[in-house]
């Protein structure tokens, strides 16, 4: 990968939406049909900096069945089918870069079957990560992934989703057990059971879980829950530097402490943090943390990861007391996004999502902040640095194309040095349209045609999804 | 699936071998490759209980580079490919059906490289657990994923192992982070990186861990390591039931105790053990625990299952105090299968791998062992119960076909029952030659023909590992 190139917007043309197809969909879904434009659109963007003509039509499904016989019409006239949620995915997996039909499932949110007695749910798609943790409240029980946004289980299944607790709990890849699929065909598939563990044949979940709605269309899913731990702590710890508040990360990765959220803001994301969100964080580098256990295995968590932070210039430890603060904490952690792109009125973030062995996270990142400082582009920067995850958000003004270009160099130059350190170019966005250069760069030619040849067998006419990952 | 049919031996015919291609193979490995039938029959067997006529050729690789000449020459003359360990698997995944070459990894033993600070390691194929686990002793850390059989990384990557560790550390599945794999056509590629998670395209990783070399053979693995624990617990307690032990193990899962090995026996497998291992064992059901974490959560999980075990009617723990015991206990647990063959001279053991639900262990495992019992087949049984996964070795004499009927006959209520309490035929063997049939009982058509599809996409002429999982 050179440094200087980048990935060009895509220019894929749309594929013509027979009259003859959207009569027939017309007449099969009536009103949960919809060519308006003001709908289009809506199905048309997500939280990418992408300007991309929308769908020619919306199909809102309300069962599998409705999935299957949407599927099976676009099928036979080869039009795309573009699986759709609450639509904030980053990296434009929900654009219709080559015409066709949205497929919004968000209609289909019902958690269909709560088994406690084995920590396992199985929902509709559309469900929520906060609409699932409410209706398992009751039970003890909860699903702990969660990317900031309230994506539906869907969308964090279809992008291999993750966030704040990856770092104790896993991924999406950890956590889906079983899926049903409508394929390309049209056909509902099941793959996977309620089992911990399985070796019956290939692994179709785990190649479904990331495949960015390109192999199917996801029906059903089952993750697995956890027990709501005993003892919750969340504190912030302030640093005199960021690479000290790294440094900490990584000591505290490599000790092995099961902490359950590691998360770190410099100094510029702390007060863009502190002015959305109403906030008076002391304003430099942070770890904001959470501990899970028993109350003798939180206390015994604290205490060494303290030891840590002191030894690395740390404060001393700011609780977040009640669980109203804890909220307050991780609602503005989470909105670092919208702080970052509310700092710059009318700008467009472009965000990378770099993953690195920890122990390459210092030079992964302090780099990386240094070049965006080089560059005077604005940016802010959130991580999920236990995982050795972090996202840079350039803050690019959409009207000049000498912006967007120095955030896409910046882009490169970063993702190119996590690719020499052993990392991924994507932690948990997937590739979508933004990466697929990068994708090459970091598995090799050989390992992409693979993904294309299975992708050749299971969708024959690139109706799922076409034009993301890779191409055709 | 009907319990009256079961699974016929394969009959597939060996595809012929050419005298060019034995040429070809004698010129290009020299003193590494050999027809002599003794070497023939060593990689012609396995631990299952068929019986298939050798490979026609063994080929010794020592390098990435020779795996890739021989898959290259042997896709030429499309003759058969079967990758070779040390020969462990319990499901005839070794079986020349189709004739061919079996491809002996077992020279290419070297860990290539510790990154002891990210907790990941990168060995050849070869690699056996157990050696992995003394290279790597100066570092503190450890390899959990433990079949009992001191199988290699690469088979228990091909087969997606796990055993006793996997209650608390995952499988073979959760710990495989990147791949060096050759595929059908000799070209060599990677998948993953040492990041610990990512969302860069299709999972192909996961996709080849547990493929049983029917999609490529895997010449370089990259797993996950983690710190020794700093206490160390392992305990036996004896029950008065098999009820009462399966209960408590139910009870101490749902409650999340992390326990880190949860094993049952029998009492008439304890028995055996006791026989075979000189050791002196109370003859009833008894869970074999081990415990791992700071000495405060051991202390903390030990108090919580003993109370669990109480409440069942468990006797007070037996522990193993000195590793030398901890050692002698878990080797004679891992030595069962050995105990249970041994007990009846010349026989074979026919084994069951399915898993369940954790809330469904107690009807899926009780009613087995009744029939078992009833039908008064002599059998074995350990369990991996902490997972919901459980083996029952029916042990029959190979010359009384009545016998093999009888055991297959048990095998398929089994199943059938698993599958009907949302569990799989398979939690860790793989599907192999004996579960074919299983495997579309347990997911249906639809996703069994999209395994074939990739396997089509990934291997048109069928070289790599014929006749496995499922019929072309």
């Amino acid at each position: 990968m050179q440094a200087t190139t980048y990935t060009p917007l895509p220019t894929s043309q749309p594929r013509p939406m027979p009259d003859a197809l959207k009569l027939a969909l017309q007449e099969a879904f009536g009103d949960q049909f919809s060519t308006a434009l003001v709908v289009r659109e809506q199905h048309g963007r997500d939280e990418s900096a992408f300007d991309i003509a929308p769908p020619a039509a919306v199909v809102f499904a309300q069962s599998t069945q409705d999935v299957s016989d949407a599927v099976k019409l676009a099928a036979q006239y080869r039009v795309p089918v573009i699986p759709f949620g609450v639509g904030s995915s980053l990296e434009g997996h929900l654009l219709a870069v080559q015409g066709g039909i949205s497929l919004d499932v968000s209609r289909m949110n019902a958690v269909l079957s709560i088994n406690a007695e084995d920590l396992t749910v199985t929902v509709q798609p559309g469900v929520t990560r906060k609409q699932l943790n409410d209706e398992i409240k009751s039970t003890g029980l909860f699903f702990p992934i969660d990317p900031g946004a309230d994506a539906t289980i869907g969308g964090m299944s279809a992008t291999r989703a993750s966030g704040t607790n990856a770092v104790r709990y896993g991924t999406m890849r950890e956590n889906v057990l079983a899926l049903e699929v409508v394929t390309a065909s049209g056909e509902v598939i099941r793959t996977g059971t309620r089992a911990k563990k399985s070796s019956a044949g290939y692994d179709l979940t785990r190649l479904l879980v990331g495949s960015e709605g390109t192999l199917g269309v996801i029906t059903e899913v089952t993750v697995k829950l956890y027990p709501l731990p005993e003892a919750v702590m969340a504190a912030t710890c302030s640093f005199n530097s960021l690479a000290d508040a790294v440094n900490t990360t990584i000591q505290i990765i490599q000790l092995g402490v099961p902490i359950a959220r590691c998360e770190l803001l410099d100094d510029n994301t702390v007060r863009m943090v502190n002015a959305h969100s109403k906030l008076s964080l002391p304003e430099s580098a942070m770890l904001l943390m959470e501990f899970h256990g028993s109350p003798d295995s939180v206390k015994e968590q604290v205490q060494t990861v303290q030891e840590i932070a002191n030894d690395h210039g740390g404060q001393t430890f700011e609780w977040a007391e009640t669980p109203e603060e804890r909220t307050r904490l991780w609602t503005a952690r989470h909105n670092a996004y919208f702080a970052g792109v509310q700092s710059r009125p009318g700008c467009k973030a472009i965000t990378t999502d770099a993953c690195v062995p920890i122990s390459h996270l210092a030079d992964a990142l302090l780099d990386s902040v240094t070049e965006a400082q080089g560059a005077g582009l604005p940016y802010f920067l959130v991580g999920h640095v236990g995982d050795g995850n972090f996202h840079m958000g350039y803050l690019i003004d959409p009207a000049q194309p000498e912006e967007r270009a120095l955030a896409e160099k910046l882009n490169h130059q970063l993702v190119a040095r996590a690719l020499r350190l052993g990392g991924t170019c994507t932690g948990e966005h997937g590739v979508g349209l933004h990466k697929m250069d990068f994708l090459v760069s970091e598995t090799g030619t050989g390992a992409v045609n693979m993904m294309r040849s299975i992708k050749h067998a299971l969708d024959p006419h690139n109706i799922m999804n076409p034009g993301k990952i890779f191409s055709w």
